[in-house]
Order: C-alpha cells, then structure tokens, then sequence
C-alpha cells in the first residue's frame, strides 16, 4: 500500500474530471429526495466506487429537536390540459414536482391551479427547484415561459406519491487509519435532477474514498452520503460517540462549476482542514477566495452547531446560490466541467496531503546548523541549480524552526514555501538523522 | 415605566434638536467660568430639565495634586478711548474680557494697553476666548480689524471683578438603575458664551438625563456638570469610594457643529462604550471616525488619568481645535445646528441602548440547529420576504454563537448585522425558549 | 565620562564618514580568508582603533556540528601562457584565486584549464569571487571577457599556497557596563578584497566600538570580528556559558553601499533591537525596510539557530546578493561611500541609544493630571510657541502611561514621538519628581 505522501505527484486528473462527469451522469436522472427510493438508487451507484454501508432510520424516530419524517414517494405526476394534452410531465423532468408533494388527483380551473404553480419570473426559460418536507402540501414547478401561455379552462391535476412510515437512508463508508482521529468527508444526496448543487459533491467525495482507499493513512477518514441538514442531524444523533474522534471535515457542494473555489472555514476557523486548506489555496489557486464561518450553506450549520462544534469547513467553487442556475433546471450535466470537478478533487487532495504529512520535528543539532556539507547535502564551489538551491533553503527553513514548536505547516507558512517541498526537505533531513519527528 | 429596549424606535429627533438648541440659546448669555455666579446660573437653567443637585466646594479644598482656587465673578468691564468711548464692552461679549482676570481700574496709553489685548490676526473678524485661571492677570479680548484700529492716545480699563475665597460649584444628577455599575455622562460647563465648545455638550447630557429618567435602564448613570479639569479632577478626588463603580462614560463636547462625529477611545481602547460606539457608528454613521487615546482634550485626560483608568470616551463632531471657530466669538448660536444635536443625542442613545441590550445568551439546543419550522418562525415552502430572511438570518446567528461566551453585540459584530436586529432575534428566540440570557 | 544619551546629539557625521572609509582603504588590499595571516593583518587594522583580544583556536578544534579547518596561507599564484606570460597575476587582485586553493605546479592545455576558471558570463567584466573551504580543490577567477580571448596552447597554473595544522583566528572586544547584559555587535571580516561585503561592516563595528568606549553605557557590548560562519559557530561553541547575559545584537554587513537600509529582524522578531530599530527607522528613515527573519544571510544564522536563539538582527543597506556588485571585483573602494558609512554609523548608534535611554518610569501622581503649571513647565494665558507645546504633549503622554507597564519606547511608538522627545520629556518629569524609573 502506497504513503499519502507518494501518491501525491502521480494523480492523473484528465481522466479522472471526464471519470468524476461520468458518475454525476449516472445519478442525474434519478428523483432523489430526503428519504425514499431515489436515495437509495444513488447509494447503489455511489457503491460501485466505494463499499458504503447503507442505514436506514426509521421515520418517527428522535434526532436530538428533530424527528424522521415519514419516507416519500413518487411513480408519476402530470398535469392535462382540458383537451388531456401534459403541459407539465414528472416523466421529463423531476423537478416538475415540488419535493415531497402528497398525492393528489383533481380537476380544478386554472385560477386554483396557478395557486400551486412555482415559476421564476426574472429567469423565464428555468424550472425552479422547490420541496415542502415539513409541511404536508403539494404543487408544481415550471418555467415562466410555459406558464403565462397556460389558458383558461379545466385542468387534471394528478401526482402519484406516497408519504408513509418507512425510514431515511443515507450511506456511510469508513477508512481505517493509523489513527482512531478521523476526518469526515459529508455531501448532501437529496437534491433530485440537480448537478452541481449536490451530484458534484456526491462523485468528487466517492472519487476520494476510493483513492485514499489504496493508500495508507494516518488519519480515518468517514465519508457520508446523507439528505441535507436532517441526515447529518440524525447521524450527529446516533453517533454521539464518535463526535470526539472527530478532528475536521469537509462538507463537499456545488463543486463542478466553472467559478473559482470558495472555502468557507469552519465556526472556530482555525481547524486542521482550514489551516490546510488555507495553505493550499493560497500556493496553488490565485483566484481561490477563504471565506468565514457563517451559520447559512450546507451540512456545516449542524457540523458547526455551538453543542457539537466540530472543525468542518465547507468547500465550494461559486458560492451557493450565488449562480443563476443554484436550485433551478438549468443545474444540469452541462453546467459542472470535467476540469473543475478534478480540480476540486486534486485541491482536496493536496489539503488532505497537507493533513496527512504535517508534523512536528525537533532539530538534533540545535546549536548553530549543522555542516550540511559533510554530509553531501549542500552544494561546494560555484554557484548551484536553481531547484538544488531551493531545496537547501527549505532544509534552513526546517532546521531553524524544528524547534519542538513549530509543524512543517507552519514552517510552510512562515517560509513561504509550499508544503510539499517543505515536507520533502524535512525527510532528506530525516534520513541523516538532522531532525526527527515528534 | 418603559424598557431602554423598547423606546429606541420611539424617539422623535426632529423637535429634539429644536429643543436642545433652545436650551442653548437660554445658557449662551451667561459669563460663565470655572466658579462663580455664571456657573450657578447655568445649574439653574439645568435643573429645570433633570432634577441636579448642586454640590460647592470651598475654595482651597484639595483635589490631588491641585488646590480649588478662589471663586471669581464679574460684573463689568469696558476700556474707554480717551474721548469717553468705550472700545471693548463686557456687555457686549462676556469673551471681551480675560475669563478669571482680576479687578482693574487705570489709565494707560495705547503702547501699554496692547500688551493686555489679545486677538487673531488670522481671523481678524473674531473675538478670541482666553484665561489665566492660575495665574492672577488681567486682560481683554477683541478682533484683530478692531484692535489696528485703535489710536494713540490714554485709555481707561476697567474690569469689576472679584476673586475671593468662595468655592468651586457643579451639578449632579443620578439616575438608579437596576445594578450599582454606573455609566458617567460628563460636559464641561464652564466656557462663557460659546456655544459648540460647552453648551452643546450640557445641552445633550442634560435630554439625556431627562430620556434616561423615564426607563427602567440595566445600569445607573451619573451626569456631571463641571468646569472643565479642576471639576472633574475635583470629583473624583471626593468621590473616590465610587470610581470602582464606574465601568465607563462619556465626555460630551462639541457636538453640534455640522461635522461628521469623531469618538476619542478610553485609554484602554475597549471599554464598554468604545464598544458599542464603534458598533453604533459602523453601523449608521459611514463618514464618523474612531480615534484612539491620546492624553489632551477634555475631561476624559482625568478620567483616564493612570490611576484613575476608567473607560471614559470622548464624543464629539469636529475635533477640538480643528474648525477654525474653536474658542472663539464664532463659536455662537448660528454655529451649532438643531439637526446635529439631534443626530448626537440620537447616536449617544444607541450606544447607550447597546449597553443596556447586551448580554451573554446560551442557546438551550445547541447540538443541530433547532428546527424553527415547528414553532413557526421559520417559512417552509416557496420564497421568503427579505425582512423576513433577515430575521431568520439574526436567529441563526444568535443560534449558533450563543455559546455562552459571545455577548450579542460580539455576535452583532462578528454577523455584520445591527445590534438592534441581533437583540430582537434574541428577544423571538427567549420567547420560544430556545435561548435563555446567562 | 559622558553619558549615551548626551552624547547623542554631538556626534559629527561628516568627518566619521570619510574617516571609515578611510579604515576601509587600508583593509582592502589584504587576502583575507577564514584562518591565517590576511585575517591577522586585518586585526591588526581594527586594534589601532579598539583594544581587541586576538584569539587563536586551533585547527582540529571541535564547534558543534563542526571542525576547526586547517590554516590557508598564500604567497602568490598566476597562469602563465606558453610565452610565459602571466595571463592571471594574484599580484593584481586576490580574487583571481579560488580562496582556500591547495597549492599546485602543473602545466595543461586550454581545455583542462578551463574547467578550473570561474567567470560571470553575464557581468564579462568582472571578476568573481569564489571559496572552497571545505573541499580541498583549486581555481581560478577572471573576467569572462578575458575568458573568452584565451587561446589554444599549454598553460603553466602555479599557486603557492599552503593548507596545513594552524588556527582560526578572531578578534574580540568588550566594554563593561553597568549591567552584565550585554549586546552582541558581529561583523564577518574574513573576505578578500571586498569592500561592502565585510569591510564596511568591520570599520563601523570598530568606530561603534570606539565611540562606546567613550561613554558611559547601561549596557556591556562585545564586538566579535571573526570569519563568516565558522566564526559565529567557534565563538558561541567556546562561550557557551556568555550566552545567557547576550540581550541582543546586530550582524554588520553590507552597510556602506548607497542603497536603502533593510534591518533584518531576529528569529523572534521582537528583540530589544528589533524594536528599536523598527522605531528609528520608522521615524528617521522613510524608505528604510524592516525584513522577517530566514535562515539564510550572515552570521545571524548561528546567532539565531533553535539551540541559541539570541535575539540578533541584520543591519544592512542594499541586502547581501541583491545588488550586481555583490561577490565580484565591482565591490570595491568606490562602491562604499562615506556618507552611507556615515549613515549607517548614525542609524546603529540611535537604536543603542533607545537601549540605552529606555525603561519603565512610573508616575507619581497618577490620580488625575498632575498641575503642571505651578511647577512652571506649563505655560498659561495666551497660545504657546510649537515647542513649548510639543513638549508638553510629550509630557502629558509619559504622565498617562507611565503606569508601570509602558516603557517610554512603547510610550513614543503608542504617541508618534520620536524616542528622544519622549526621553526628553521623562527626563523633565523626573527632575520634578512627577515620575520616577522602576
């Protein structure tokens, strides 16, 4: 089994971006949803990537001020026109259904219908996303366009769900590191024919666990494919136990656009994958902006809730809803690229690298360096090549401030030098027995 | 009784100003100094607004390092030219005369009389404001166009003052709140006619004082009305057993001139005032400054004097000695505007709101956000209202940072939302005893 | 014997710039190196100026991570052409000699001469200057435009040098002052005929040294002349048990060329010089810079490695290996200028002047302002002359934060003042018994 450390240089991202679209492909057409059949399907998909564990939770059951909700359902929804022609067919595209609707079959005219219609009048051509999980209702979605030529008349309402006693599913895949710390890896998996807004994260974290799945690592890592807000409340719930191993996380969203990354830290703002991330982002990604804490977003408002309190960031590329496609038809397979999806993957991964190679190091030969030369790591006579050059000075670097105090991170920071070079030079020095870890 | 909480939004500025500006105008006539009968008299036009006590200290009296001096009054002073003509009348302007010169009745030619007269030869129109409190001397004040005016020839200078043993007078007014930590509201009284540099301030403590008097506050107040320095050096030194009750305060000066507002930090820069003054003014006042300490100025150099350490800010507009009518004839009742003792009343009182409103919060859910859907403060379903978002925003906010160690002005800050959103999201989430104030 | 702070202001730039340079001509010629007799000579230089101690610490002799090398002495060395005439002539310059060359006699075509001549292919004109100290090897250094007008033949290479058991030797000066704390003054004078990088360090360190050893100082200060590294390495190795009363330092170098000043701050950044030169230069040098500390550079290297940690810094103008005169022929006696030498004379003794004129002083009336003006240092009645009234304010800043935890460094840095007005005005203070040092 390979070390983090030396997988790093060798990930081919080309394939993988094209890899990664391919997966979000798969589970687009899918009619996902916090609890039913659509969540399922995906977990089987997402499984043939990676062994998650499926859990199911039954409806009614406690989640600290939350309850499961009964489990929803749904084969077919339409509306006919009094002539029976479809002006609005679930069978084209999901989102034609607000989330969660209860079943219904009616005629009414069309000023009742319209009271049940969500469109969006600024952006015509879109389909909005919209979902009533706590309040039993039910509607439909379409786009402005479509609705101002909607024409007086009777009209057949008919959706074909069910909203019963069942449970809520979500996936959970665990890696055994050399430590029982461990990060978690979250991405919401409810959203239905949306990319972006949750496919992304879903096929980017996937592609993680399997990657560090062949690696050996320091840290356990836990990945979890769960509904948004009321999955990671139900897993905090019934995994109180584990709170404590936790050491940081990721909550992975809307990560395949063509925007640049956005990583919102964490409450306390000073956790392993924010120091991390900081670091990376300010080495590799000009354009990569940090953003602080805020109690809005994704799974990070419970992750960072005040009584749980955990160190996870979340990382974006143009922020939620931000984008005129957030929550509308126009997220579709054209809207995440192949190269941004394995950009994010390859920045996560160098953040988890950073993670995984961190340290602290004590110099053996405090007083004054030690003579670099006799030991045929430092250059004699003449002017040197630029990278052996640059080598030397990380060396300096890590000599001078292996102190017992300061991590290779911070030696990173401080130096200006990025981490891995920081990290290579710390173990040439290693080898001569120069520093040793702590 | 009304709470400081609810009253805020009530608070009619525009005939506020007019208000203020009349009690001005009724104070500006008076020869005031830093003893004597023109203090008084002031106390008098005060205490028709607040209900002060009136406190004498015999000349003589220790204050520290100082001594009370004598008391000084005045009833008239003229130079005549040699034809009868008075040239400079007291009558006229309480500025012509030296503040604190003793008696004199003379004869003297011009080249002799010019070393008594002071004026502003840069502002020639101007009459300047001077003293010598400390050291007996006697002198005239008048505009430079005036005084190159003058011919050769005896003049006749007579000032009919007196300075004899008597005592040092200011008013006090305290207002009990519920605890015994007090706020200090502090204005130099002394300046004869100028209206910026004196009356503004007494002006504003004093409708202060009369708003505070009819709300139950948190804290207690104090409002001093003093000659500048020897007064407040004087009240402290006699009321030293108090200091340790003052957690903090405002010097009032200059704060009716049409300037923007600069507030001049306590000496430890984050007291409960410079706080919520910086809140305040970030919020509302974009063009307002925040200056750090600086041992010169009024009363706060005593306040904030090394052994006295309270947290005593400066508010004012312009800064002292910055505008050019700064002690001087121009520094009149045109000068000060009802619209800026408004805008100032109206600022201190927020500050002061702030003060009252804050606390430490503790959220009573804090593992997962509470699900506000059930209590109906959270919309389900469809777009939200902006106002409403908002508040859903604050709820949030003080959700998750009510930790038991941030106060809701820290949440304030840290959220960028006001304080006064912050607090009524407080106030909606105690109502649903989501959070309980520590 | 005068007192540092006296004699502040008396110092005569003018002549002392001219008379450094002068030091620096007569150093120039000698072919220094780490050990042998060109350091001897040089010492020889400083001792007319400063009574140093020659220390000789043999070869072989074990400093930390390091050994002693073996003496290099020269006599003479040149490459003859098959006319026998000499084509490179150490007689001309010292630098045409790699420093540290094992003697050799040999003939050999172009083609094996070239790979032991070193040129600077893109400054043709000058000659470089090039060591092997720890690498017993030989070589040449010319212009690369000579180089290149080399022709085809046999070469005679001739130098006679010798590299045998000796020592290394340094000079070493120390003033005691009132207090065994003592600050470090180090300058590397072990280069051949360069004149900024070593000279103009070694001739300010010993004028520093012989104006202290005219006054009477608070602190001790130990100037160390020694070869670059190995001698910071042999000195702090051999005084192990000094280093605990070391509260400071500067390594000189590079301090006489006509660029800007760049002070490098020690490893913690916040010594006692580095806080006195960020204050000197931020109020007398506007476009000086202060740089972090990095483990490259002098002696502070070793002054600043994890085991020593001392708190010393880098004086210098243009920073070493910045400038294109830096290790070649170009350094030389008219790349130093007078006036720069002078500068930086100036600029070293205002920072040991803050050391030295700093402390904590504590008010003695600290309830209140004390009254100034019946001490007759406040003037009163009437506007004040600038200075008069910049006093006063410097005055009144001491008085405010002379509370026991503001040193007047941190009084003139919180004020603006510069230290000397600060001092000035403490100095007034305590002549009044308003304050007192702790």
């Amino acid at each position: 089994m390979k070390n983090f450390y030396e997988v790093e240089d060798s990930l081919k991202l080309n394939n993988l971006g094209n890899e990664i679209h391919g997966m979000i492909s798969e589970m687009y057409p899918i009619c996902r949803s916090i609890t039913g059949n659509g969540f399922r399907d995906t977990l089987r998909i997402i499984s043939k990537y990676i062994p998650i564990k499926v859990k199911e939770v039954p409806s009614g059951t406690k989640a600290f001020d939350w309850t499961i909700p009964k489990e929803w359902n749904i084969k077919d929804a339409y509306v006919k026109n009094s002539k029976g022609k479809k002006i609005i067919d679930f069978q084209k595209s999901n989102l034609h259904v607000v989330n969660y609707s209860i079943p219904i079959k009616a005629k009414m005219p069309l000023s009742e219908l319209k009271k049940r219609i969500f469109t969006l009048p600024d952006k015509p051509k879109l389909v909005p996303y919209r979902t009533s999980y706590y309040e039993e209702n039910w509607g439909f979605c379409m786009s402005h366009d479509d609705f101002i030529k909607l024409k007086e008349g009777e009209y057949e309402v008919m959706i074909d769900s069910s909203l019963s006693q069942g449970s809520l599913t979500y996936g959970e895949y665990f890696i055994k590191g050399k430590s029982k710390d461990e990060i978690i890896i979250s991405a919401h998996s409810c959203h239905p024919s949306l990319c972006n807004d949750n496919l992304s994260g879903v096929a980017v974290a996937a592609t993680i666990g399997r990657e560090l799945s062949e690696i050996k690592t320091k840290y356990s890592y836990r990945f979890l494919f769960i509904p948004g807000s009321i999955g990671s409340i139900t897993w905090l719930s019934q995994n109180e136990d584990k709170i404590s191993n936790v050491k940081g996380g990721l909550v992975l969203s809307g990560i395949g656009d063509s925007g640049n990354i956005h990583y919102k830290k964490s409450r306390n703002g000073d956790g392993l994958l924010d120091k991390a991330m900081a670091h990376v982002l300010k080495q590799s990604q000009e354009a990569a902006k940090m953003i602080e804490f805020s109690p809005f977003g994704y799974d990070e408002r419970q992750y960072c809730s005040p009584g749980i309190n955990l160190s996870v960031g979340c990382f974006m590329r143009t922020p939620y809803s931000e984008y005129p496609e957030y929550h509308t038809s126009a997220d579709n397979l054209d809207f995440v690229k192949a190269e941004s999806l394995a950009d994010s993957f390859g920045v996560c991964m160098k953040a988890l690298g950073v993670l995984e190679g961190d340290g602290i190091y004590l110099n053996l030969n405090p007083k004054c360096e030690p003579q670099l030369g006799k030991r045929g790591i430092y250059k004699a006579m003449g002017e040197q090549k630029d990278n052996v050059k640059k080598m030397q000075m990380a060396m300096l670097w890590v000599l001078n401030f292996s102190d017992g105090k300061n991590s290779l991170l911070d030696i990173a920071e401080r130096s200006g030098f990025n981490f891995t070079e920081i990290k290579k030079a710390a173990k040439v020095l290693e080898d001569n027995n120069l520093v040793k870890q702590l």
